[in-house]
């Protein structure tokens, strides 16, 4: 059912104030309205995330990781109808959204085998030393707590996977955090079929209504109030970088300031080297234009930039992916807004006079959909204006010629954090590399070699994060299991009575967890 | 030799602008005067420690531990003229200031150790699954590496242990990161000592100069040149609650923003639940004006906060902590201006309406003492005026009398983040106390049982930290092993080929170190 409800905690309140979802692939609106929330709204929802606080984050690893799966056990019950309607708010095919489906419910059934494993209470324990001279040592036990309500805000790109009960709020509620998700606009219809099921794995699993609520709404005010609220302890956004700025901008302006996780901007450097180059250049290009042009390049880890050195094995890529890219077929954006925000980067790019715009997609005839652009410049112009740094969300991407190797590393030091970079080379490129590698380190989150950046794995190994403006917190992840850890804060407890302590560090490990004892790691008793 | 340069990585320059250090105890300038780093020796500072990053961040855990080591033998190699300098400079007894080498000396060889262990790595293995279906998986291996070049400020309370090698740049250096220390103009004698033995360890291990540079100086200027430098990627600080937001805004405001590890502000609330306060009033009153007075309240975990519910055995508490406090000694503080800040808030509390004084200590005949101060209020009063949670550096402390469990909780509650909470409790407490620590948990890094929060272990499991603004990021501890972490982030490996990947992620496991393989963790092979 699609109401157009704001859900606070188990209330379902219809707002006065109305927006709706627009079809991009028709330009049409679609029904029903739905609730603009407003900051009585937020209020309510946020008092009822801290009134579920302490019990839901006293939850035992098994209780939540059976709600983490009952979440997904209920968005799967929801059945075709969620697939029908993200397609028509988000213009994505049937394939991709059943896929990006399946990876939400795994990513929610991987969370509960993480909370079960229970690593992440990174349970350490030094014990009292009581004749130790000049001074004993008390008893000592530390544990990850979780920080308290934590606000979501959904993406655009990916309408289930990153969005109400996407690696955000999977990962927060895994920690022990009430959710308060700001649903997106672009996709209000989908965002409460999915709400319905969390809040109906809540209600099943007899927790507080208040570990979630979901508020739609399309205004600013709604965000600023909800980072604003001072039981809102942490904040997961995902998209644009003036977006997420304008969330850390609040978040530090607070009385008591929070950590915002805001993942927003990333050009994904792909770097050609000359072996790789030389060999394969075509068939790389041709991989290179899909990988660009995919999902109308709506992708986080869009590869935005080219880097590689000047000569005829460039210039045989360029015509290939010249080739490649006149023959894409044009696709459909998420929103009529983040088609009109990509064209605007493409004519400014087009007319920008260092550089030469190198192969258009095929135009179509419906509304919202980009045509694929793709631009190429010397590595000297590209150093001049850091402007052409900068992402253009869709399916453009432009080409830096170099002189050499060593221009190559010096447009990779002047690059701003991403998310990726990806690595074409050879067995005979890789002193090259070994080179390049110190240096791109110092900027991404994840270093790929001979694959595209987009696709990204859930999984312990995954970095899907990066220095800012990639994110606004290099040292984490919104992608992986470790995803957990910026919902958690470390608690010492000195001397505590053992009917006092969390269960994760009384004397016998009642939940079993791995624990470090003396700083050597007990072997877990699972 | 103590000659007031700046340790530009090898090289030793005098500033022209000069600074002296004070006796706090006499009131009188020391010899020599000190360099006043400007703007021009922090770029060079930084630049070299930019260009050591490549270097130092790689190397092994053995060489990296043996030069923490190294540092430690520098340090105590100085011998007495360390104990005689920072005696004169801080106004601390000698017995304190060789524990404090002793600590600083042990706090470098412990992260020796967790260097060499491994797990601060978190190296973690994903194999490739070439036949999973619908798409295959790619070899996946995150490693944790060095953030980059780090700011430390030395604290004026802990010239040793919180200072120049104190725990910041010892996690710092732990990390992979170089250091570039502000010193703290009250020690900078004490801080030149300890800087030229962390800069004979560099050269003996033949890490790049750039690995550690230490700039004297007494302007804000220098603190804010140093944080908005570009090449700095994050930065320690322990001092005041202005101090540290200060650099917290300069760090938000960069191009790059960076984190920040500020300690700031902390008033270490007490409670004495009844059947303890029945039973041990008195010993209990002792000890806490002990724990107050000592080192005349110098210390992050003073306890200026005593919580209790009204009645006689408060009075006999009030009475005995009166008794101890009136007999109790006048202690130099650290500098003047402390000093006038300490007597500044406790003529604040003192002249407060709501606010009644207690008991003063003895009043001595030397400049800059501290005079112990106890205050007594209400809950009602408490809760009105923030004002009265605020942090009075020195021996100052305020019991707030409550009618009941529930108005101890309310003023939990309200306060800010803390560092730690001290339960005084018996047997017959802990249900009232079970009742309490879920609330004190929400705002403490450390809950303590019994004891007194002054004296903090630096082991695994301690937290020195805690929610805003007990310090700007309660994610994190800047005492015990567990405060690497601030200066590390995550990077992943996407099919890298095997000469391309870290040490520690490598086939063989060349390191040996712990590593997570497919979520479950292999034995360590030490």
């Amino acid at each position: 059912m699609i109401d157009g409800a704001m859900l606070i905690g188990s209330d379902e309140r219809q707002a006065t104030a109305r927006f709706s979802a627009i079809d991009p692939a028709s330009g049409e609106t679609l029904t029903p309205d739905f609730s603009s929330a407003d900051a009585g709204a937020v209020a309510d929802a946020c008092a009822l995330a801290d009134a579920a606080f302490p019990v839901y984050s006293a939850t035992t690893p098994e209780d939540r990781a059976a709600f983490l799966e009952g979440i997904a056990d209920q968005i799967v019950a929801i059945g075709d109808d969620l697939i029908v309607r993200a397609m028509s708010e988000s213009g994505l095919p049937r394939a991709r959204l059943e896929g990006e489906r399946g990876r939400t419910v795994g990513q929610l059934k991987l969370f509960a085998q993480v909370v079960r494993q229970g690593d992440w209470l990174d349970a350490t324990i030094d014990p009292a030393l009581p004749d130790r001279a000049p001074l004993p040592r008390p008893d000592l036990r530390r544990v990850n707590l979780a920080i308290g309500p934590v606000a979501v805000f959904g993406a655009s790109n990916f309408p289930l996977a990153f969005s109400v009960a996407g690696g955000d709020t999977a990962s927060a509620l895994a920690a022990g955090c009430p959710v308060v998700v700001k649903g997106h606009p672009a996709h209000p219809g989908t965002g409460e079929l999915v709400a319905r099921a969390i809040a109906k794995a809540v209600a099943n699993a007899g927790l507080p209504a208040g570990t979630f609520s979901y508020l739609p709404g399309e205004t600013n005010d709604l965000g600023g109030a909800l980072v604003a609220d001072p039981r809102i302890q942490a904040v997961g956004f995902t998209g644009s970088r003036g977006g997420g700025l304008a969330l850390v901008r609040i978040a530090a302006e607070r009385e008591q300031p929070i950590p915002v996780y805001a993942e927003m901007s990333s050009i994904n450097p792909v770097i050609l080297f000359p072996a790789a180059l030389e060999a394969r250049g075509e068939a790389m290009a041709t991989a290179f234009v899909q990988s660009l042009t995919m999902g109308a390049g709506q992708f986080c880890t869009n590869p935005g930039l080219v880097l590689a050195i000047d000569g005829p094995a460039l210039d045989a890529f360029i015509a290939a992916a010249t080739t490649a890219m006149t023959g894409s077929q044009p696709a459909v954006m998420l929103s009529p807004g983040i088609h009109a925000s990509f064209e605007q980067g493409v004519d400014a790019l087009a007319a920008h006079q260092s550089v030469k715009t190198v192969a258009r997609g095929c135009v179509g005839d419906g509304v919202n959909q980009a045509v694929g652009a793709l631009f190429q410049t010397d590595a000297t112009s590209f150093l001049a204006d850091r402007a052409l740094g900068h992402e253009v969300f869709g399916s453009s991407s432009i080409v830096v010629r170099c002189a050499d190797m060593a221009e190559i590393a010096s447009v990779i030091a002047s690059l701003e954090g991403q998310l990726t970079a990806t690595l074409q080379m050879d067995a005979a490129d890789e002193a090259d590399a070994a080179h390049l590698v110190p240096v791109i380190a110092r900027r991404v989150g994840r270093i790929l070699a001979n694959g595209w950046p987009t696709g990204v794995e859930v999984s312990h190994a995954m970095v899907h994060g990066g220095p800012f403006p990639a994110t606004s917190d290099g040292r984490t992840t919104s992608v992986g299991t470790l995803a957990i850890y910026r919902f958690l804060r470390p608690v010492c407890f000195q001397n505590l009575a053992p009917s006092l302590l969390p269960a994760a560090l009384g004397d016998g490990n009642p939940w079993g967890v791995a624990r470090r004892m003396d700083g050597t790691r007990e072997v877990s008793p699972r």
